[in-house]
C-alpha cells in the first residue's frame, strides 16, 4: 500500500465506521461486541457516472442509464445485501463453511462487478484520443501501440456472445503491461492494477447494437477517456 | 502505479527486453517488425523458495519440495509455453478469436498460480507471531484480530477437499482490507492488493494431512511470515 | 442407453461418417490410419428453428432470429473449428496436455451451447398450455404445479444481468426431477435429461426487454411447447 | 425418459415420499400446504462401497476409505443440509433471486459430486480387462480403441495438480460418444449419459502418488470394472 492510499484507506475506514454507527442502529458497539467495522458492516453508495449519460458518442442515453442503474447499481444493492448476510452467517454457528463460502462467492462476484463498472465508466467520456506519450507507454510493453490495440479488440470480439471484460492491466507481482480475458466479474488476475477496463457483458451493447459486438467495441474506443487511463498507468 | 513499481516496471521491461533479446534469436527486432517486448515475448523465470523446504514446522521437506517442483515451477513452464502459443496465435489470421481467448485463459489461470504461489510461499517461513501494530491494523478492518483469523480459516476450512486460495487482500477501489474466497487461479476480487495468502489446493497439504485440511490451517498459521505480511500492508 | 438411442446412435454415427467421408477428404482411410470417426471427426449441422421467426408471442423475429443465427449457429461453427483443432493437436507429440485441455474446454463450452440452444428452440413455438396429466407429474415432485413455476422463475430472475441456463432436469442417477441453476454452456448437472430449458443469455431478451429480464420470462411462459417438454418426460 | 427409467422415478419418488414423511415430522402435509416431496425434501443417503476397500490394484485402501468418508460422505451430507436451506429460503419472501441461486450453485456443485462420485467408485473394482465387443464399440466412435485411450489419459494428465474429472460420455442429443473435459463436479456436457468417469481431484490420488497424476492413471485402469462400463453403453 502506498501513503496515499493508506491515507484513503484510514479515511474511507473513518467514513464506513461513521456510516455503519450512523445507518445501523443495531450494530451500536457495547463492552462485548466488536466496533463496527469496514470488512463487515461496510455498506457502498453507488458512484454517479461522471459523465452526462447522453455525451457519448454512438452509445445511447438509454443503454448507459440501464447499464448504471440495472446492472452496476443492482450489484451495489446486491453486495451490501451480500455483506449484511455474511454478517449473520458467520454469528450463526450452525452455519457449515461450505455455505459461508456460498455467500462469500456472491461477495466476490458483486465486488468484481461493483469494482469493474466504475473502473468502466471512468474511463468512458472522453474523445478516443490518445497523447504520444501513451502511446510510447503502451508501445514499450507491446511492441507498438497497433499491437496492444489489435489483441485488446481481438480478446473483446471472442467475448461476443457471452459475458466478460477486456482489461489492460500491470501485474505488480510480475511488473507486466498486459491483456487480459475475464469470463466474468469473479475472474481477474492475481494482484494486478486495472489500467483500461472494456465491460463484454450483452447488456453493455445489445440494446443498441444487437449481436454486433464488433460495432460496440468501436464505439467504446471512439470513447475512451485516455485522460483517467494515462493516471491510472 | 506508483513511482517505485513505475520504476520496478521499467527495469523489469528492459530486463524482459534483454532476456527476450538474447534468448530468442528469431525474434531479433528487424525494420518491419515491432521490437522484443514483455507483453508477448517475457519468459518468467522461478523464483527459488525463500526459506529452506526443510524449515517449516509440522509441514515437510517432501511436500514444499513438491509443490514447489511440481505445482509452482510447472506453472511458470506452463505460463512460459503459452505465451510461446499466442505469439503463433496472434500472427496467424485464421485464429478465431474464440479459440484466441481460449489461450488467453489459459495463460490467465497460470498467470494466477505463478502469482499466488509465489506471494504464498514469501509468506511462509515465518514463527507465525504477529506484533502488536498489525494486530491493531487488522482489527481496525474486522473489530477484533480474533475475528479476522476466524473468519480466514472458516473460509479454508470450507474450501477443503476441491480448490482454491483463501486471501486478505486490500481493495484499491473500495479501500477496504477484506478476506476473499477464490475458487482456483483464475478468480480473484478486482483491483486488490494480496496481502496474506493460503493456498487451498490439495496439493498444498494431502501429502501430510490427507483429507484433514484443518490441522493443515493450523500449520499455515505456526509459519506465517508475518514481517512480509506487514510489509505488504 | 436405450434400444432406441442406440439404434440413432449407430445411425448418427454412420451418418457422420460418411459426412466426415466426404467432405473431408484429406482424411480418407489408409491402411495405417484409423477411419474416421465420430468423436473427433464429426461436423454438426445447425438444426432450422422448429417454428416460424415470427411465430413467437411477444418475443420479436428480429430477435429470435438474431439468436438463432448468431449465437447458435456461431456456436455450431465454433464447435466444429474446435474439433478440427483438436485433431490437428492430438496428432502433434508437442502438444502439452494442459494446452489440449485449453481446446477440451472449448469443445465442452461450444457443445454446452450446441445443444441447449437446440432443446431451447424446440420447448418454444407452443401455446403456454400445460395438460392436467403433465400439471400432475411435475406436482409430484414439486408438491404443485405451481411451486415447481415459482422456483423457476425465481433462478431465472436471479440470472438476470449476466448469463445462463434455468433447465428442469431428470437426474438419472438420483431419480430426481428438480429445477437446476446453470452458470454458463459449460455448467450442469451430471447424468441429467433436460426437460425444459430456458435461455437467461443477455443475447436471449435484451433487444425486446433490455434489462427487464421478469418480462422475458413471462414471455417465454407464454410461448412454452409443452408437448414437447411431455415428450422429453 | 425411457420406461424403464420412468418406473424406477415413480418408485424413487415414492420412497423418497415416505422418507421424507417420515423423518421429517415438520413436514406433515396439512391441508393448506403441499405435500412432501422429492424435489425440495429428498435427503440421499451415501451409497456403500461397491468394491473392498482394500481391494484395489496399487490403489491404498486409506486412500480409498478417506476418499469415499471424506469427499463423497462430506458431500452427500452437504448436499443434504443446502436443500434443507434452500427450503428455507425459498419459503421466506426476503430471499433476492441472487442469494436463491448461490444456494442452487452449491446444490448443483455437490450433486455433481455426489452423482460423479458414485459412478466412479462403481467403474473401479474390475480388473482392469475390456472384452473384445466393448473395444469395438468405442473403436467405432474414436477410430480405434487405443485412439480412445490415448485421449482419455491425455486429459488426466492436463488435469494434474488441479481439479475436475474426465469423462466417457455419450451425448443424447449429438448421439456421439465422446471424451469430456470437465473442471470440477459444476461442469459437465449438457445431455450426456457418464458411460466411463475418472476423478482428477486430488484427493484422488495425492495420499499414494503425490503430484504423479500419471501412475494414478495407470492404477485406474488396472482397476477399471468394464462391465459396468458396458451395461452403461
Amino acid at each position: 500500500m502506498t501513503s496515499t492510499s493508506r491515507r484513503e484507506f484510514v479515511q474511507a475506514t473513518a467514513l464506513s465506521l461513521i456510516a455503519a454507527t450512523t445507518t445501523t442502529a443495531a450494530l451500536q458497539a457495547s463492552e462485548d461486541k466488536p466496533m463496527p467495522n469496514s470488512a463487515f458492516d461496510y455498506q457502498h453508495a453507488p458512484a454517479a457516472l461522471p459523465f452526462a449519460a447522453k455525451a457519448l458518442n454512438g452509445i445511447s442515453e438509454k443503454l448507459i442509464q440501464s447499464h448504471w442503474q440495472n446492472n452496476y447499481s443492482g450489484a451495489v444493492t446486491a453486495l451490501n445485501t451480500v455483506r449484511g448476510r455474511l454478517k449473520q452467517a458467520l454469528s450463526d454457528a450452525n452455519t457449515p463453511a461450505y455455505l459461508y463460502n456460498g455467500l462469500k462467492r456472491e461477495q466476490l462476484i458483486r465486488t468484481g462487478s461493483v469494482v469493474l463498472h466504475e473502473l468502466y465508466f471512468a474511463n468512458l467520456g472522453g474523445d478516443g484520443k490518445t497523447s504520444a506519450d501513451l502511446r510510447t507507454k503502451v508501445a514499450v510493453s507491446f511492441g507498438t501501440f497497433d499491437a496492444w490495440e489489435s489483441e485488446f479488440r481481438k480478446i473483446g470480439q471472442g467475448l461476443g456472445g457471452g459475458s466478460g471484460w477486456v482489461v489492460l492491466g500491470f501485474n505488480e507481482k510480475l511488473k507486466l503491461l498486459e491483456n487480459y480475458w475475464m469470463a466474468d466479474h469473479g475472474t481477474a488476475p492475481a494482484d494486478t492494477k486495472p489500467i483500461l477496463v472494456m465491460d463484454m457483458y450483452e447488456h453493455a451493447y445489445q440494446m443498441d447494437f444487437g449481436a454486433a459486438a464488433a460495432k460496440y467495441i468501436d464505439a467504446f474506443f471512439v470513447n475512451i477517456n485516455w485522460d483517467t487511463v494515462a493516471q491510472r498507468l
